[in-house]
């Protein structure tokens, strides 16, 4: 141990009292697991009560120049977990940092600490019978929202792009010194939390992926519950549909119609949430051969969807569905339109649940656990997740350099396209492998590498990215790199901050 | 004049050529004036051609630290229009560079230079009978898109809070550092017209009401045109009426059933687009008596508003006006819904019209000329813009400290109660006045200052700021101030581009 990090944990140990601090043992190597192949150590935990802790804790870490990373749940699966970017760094765990701060019921807002999870905030919400509902995500229940948010995660129903619905961020910046985004700074607005912009500017997105902060509080805005709900699912027999479901996907919600996320899945992907691989039937070999793909498909399709209707009154909802009807049921093979309770349960409206998650044991010899933890349980997984425009040509040319890259590496194609803004689908492929079978972490890690590489040669950016990410597959034109490091140095001068996440 | 200007102007006219640099004469004297009493200095006007000229410009700025300031079309009247915030500056204009860029009618992006206006994208748009339309703002046809967006105005229609509207800045740094924000970054990115965050921290917000960088291209979201569209508007007679309107247009808002902006109005702001002050019927006495203000109201209401119903089908529309019935007949006075044609021409439909500009000329004794420019004829007039929560017991709270304070300095009271999000109100005050009057221009500074006294005493900040605005209203409680400066150090070591602009 370098005299630096001994020196600093002495006084986080005085800051914190020495139980909130934990320098050996098994809580470390838990932590420094993911679901990919990660070579950096965590020499430390820390976990302070509050924001006045936070800075505390960066003071420390500025001062003796020790790198340190912040973690809200850790549930970051597929793009890193808890591991830090750039190297060895004390974790900086907030989740004690777990208050609803405030939950206001005439605009549905909705003020958090890190620590606070997407199913402690439903269960808040039930708890008062509010008329908002929060908009959930695919990934874990026991995931943080505000973390979520900054890392810029898309959600399932209405606010799908959860980050352009947050304001009113605290932030500790490394320096240990506090910044209020938007109204807040000037501590008696009583505008703050249903105002995004302040005045002035607007500093909320460069708390967003990215190392320049330490977020301890944001808003959440939250939508209304709906007077009647409607699930829309659809399926497509034929790769020849994709173009055209997805230009008429854009053009419902372009005009208004549907105002919620929309998402298709690829076959496999729909599958792996319900059974794993058929190794018996296989006889252990990998990949899963067309002919079994074929049979398990039949009734499901080649790709399935949906999305939710979402009216302020009976008759709305009757017209939104006719609309609905008129676009999609020329261009998919099935449709079906439920109209559910308003006040029900259901991922749309809010509901979290961990059924998805049942993809990241596709290929594990053992059952899925009650209780999935995709670190604990050796699970291979990586996320890739590209932005591509809105068009029915460019959505089945990207879905295409997915299929083939993952098919060279041996691996299904798991792909979603997804819809959380009008203008813009991500395209996310899961690469989904056995830590415990030799050679899958590198294999799977020249894929994703392979996949950042020729997406990108075709003009399909990433919109997030995990630490495992190659950014010599991202040059830039511009100045932008040089500037992002003096913004960096402005609030982090000794760069102790995550170093290297997001290439900052 | 400073050695150092004259340095700078010989370089700005050796890069520019001669033609583009103005150094004495009417144009100066021009710029210098605005819609009230100011002390700045126009030394120079700079008119570059191109990013890579602006870029040259300001870092010959730099060099020679020569304060500079960037103006689009210079029409921010009531905030201050061309002059700079901080003392004297060169003006850097940019009504040269005015190409569009781009126009993709399948997603409905437009991307401009900063001297295209808004009769200009219309234009464009109209010429090639676009799917899409552009929302527009109360201002001035001839203002520039880019630097409405960039001050965060509001617009009338959908995408209302303009700014959340747009991406992909091209910005100039006052180092000459050229930055590209969200994917353009990587140069081959084939979404970055229709994706905001590209990938790493957001820097969009950081050139919106600032003095960060000079920004030379930026792409806006437009809204396709609806298939059925309905024009609502209403009336109050009675001041207690006004918190049950405002709480139901903030479900209809919320609910989703209106998804454009809404105004309500006082009776004098209405009343002033269509007449002036009566001087000859007060004998030239000011303010207005009451008795004169309740005889020309009648058939208006104290207060009156509007917003529009955008449907995808007809059947949509009928059920919309249906809800807003519901909803909006039991707390208005009058209410009129009237379908209008959706290829025709209104402003909540894009189209820009300068009918809001005779306001500004209430207080003059000469009549509204065909073409007001209120610089030109020395119209006084102040915009207060603050944040109020979208609740109708605040707005009657934060409208009646409007009132009060306008009344004590001898003004009418010329509110508007503004909804382009759903959880937030801009209370809109213009102070209107003769600048040809003596003693008008300090007693209207007066009534600004105590306006915004007050309004943030009472916790409603303000939403964006004019070159008058008293920084001493608005103390902060956190770090905001000192992180600010030192982002702005970390772009413009020389504090040369427009400093003092929003209390940089």
């Amino acid at each position: 141990m370098s005299a630096q990090l001994s020196a600093a944990l002495a006084e986080w140990s005085s800051l914190l009292g020495p139980q909130w601090v934990v320098a050996a043992g098994a809580p470390l190597e838990e932590a420094e697991r993911t679901t990919f192949a990660t070579r950096q150590r965590i020499p430390a935990l820390l976990r302070p009560a509050n924001a006045e802790e936070v800075a505390g804790c960066l003071r420390i870490a500025q001062r003796h120049r020790v790198p340190i990373h912040p973690v809200s749940r850790g549930r970051n699966w597929g793009y890193g977990s808890r591991v830090p970017a750039g190297g060895d760094c004390v974790l900086l765990q907030l989740e004690r940092l777990d208050r609803i701060v405030a939950y206001d019921d005439r605009l549905g807002t909705l003020t958090v600490e890190p620590g606070v999870t997407f199913e402690q905030a439903h269960r808040h919400l039930q708890a008062q019978r509010a008329r908002f509902f929060l908009t959930t995500i695919g990934g874990p229940p026991d995931a943080s929202l505000l973390a979520n948010a900054l890392e810029r995660g898309d959600g399932r129903g209405p606010n799908a792009d959860i980050f352009a619905h947050v304001c009113a961020l605290e932030v500790i910046l490394p320096t240990g010194e506090r910044v209020e985004t938007g109204l807040g700074r000037f501590g008696n607005s009583r505008a703050q939390h249903g105002y995004r912009w302040g005045v002035g500017p607007s500093l909320d997105g460069l708390f967003s992926q990215s190392n320049l902060g330490v977020v301890t509080r944001l808003t959440l805005w939250l939508t209304l519950r709906p007077a009647s709900y409607r699930e829309v699912s659809w399926a497509l027999e034929d790769d020849a549909q994709l173009p055209p479901l997805i230009d008429a996907l854009q053009s419902l919600i372009a005009e208004g119609t549907v105002r919620a996320s929309a998402f298709v899945w690829n076959e496999l992907k729909a599958l792996s949430i319900t059974r794993q691989y058929p190794f018996a039937q296989t006889r252990g070999r990998v990949p899963l051969p067309s002919p079994l793909l074929e049979e398990w498909r039949s009734g499901f399709g080649r790709w399935a969807g949906s999305t939710g209707l979402y009216a302020a009154s009976p008759a709305l909802g009757t017209a939104l569905e006719a609309r609905v009807y008129e676009v999609l049921e020329p261009v998919v093979s099935r449709l079906k339109i439920t109209e559910l309770p308003a006040d029900g349960e259901s991922p749309m409206l809010g509901t979290p649940s961990d059924a998805n998650l049942a993809m990241a044991y596709w290929r594990k010899r053992t059952p899925v656990p009650a209780s999935p933890d995709l670190d604990r349980d050796r699970c291979g997984f990586l996320w890739s997740s590209v932005a591509v425009p809105f068009v029915g040509e460019e959505a089945s040319a990207a879905q295409g350099i997915a299929q083939r890259v993952c098919r060279m590496f041996g691996l299904e194609p798991n792909l979603a396209l997804l819809a959380p803004v009008s203008r813009c689908l991500y395209l996310v492929s899961a690469l989904v492998f056995d830590r415990e079978v030799a050679g899958e972490d590198e294999k799977a890690l020249a894929c994703l590498k392979a996949l950042e590489r020729e997406l990108a040669a075709a003009g399909y950016l990433p919109a997030r990215l995990g630490i495992a990410s190659f950014p010599e597959n991202h040059p830039t034109v511009d100045d932008s790199r040089e500037v992002l490091r003096r913004l960096k140095l402005a609030v982090d001068p000794a760069n102790v901050l995550s170093p290297g996440r997001y290439g900052l």
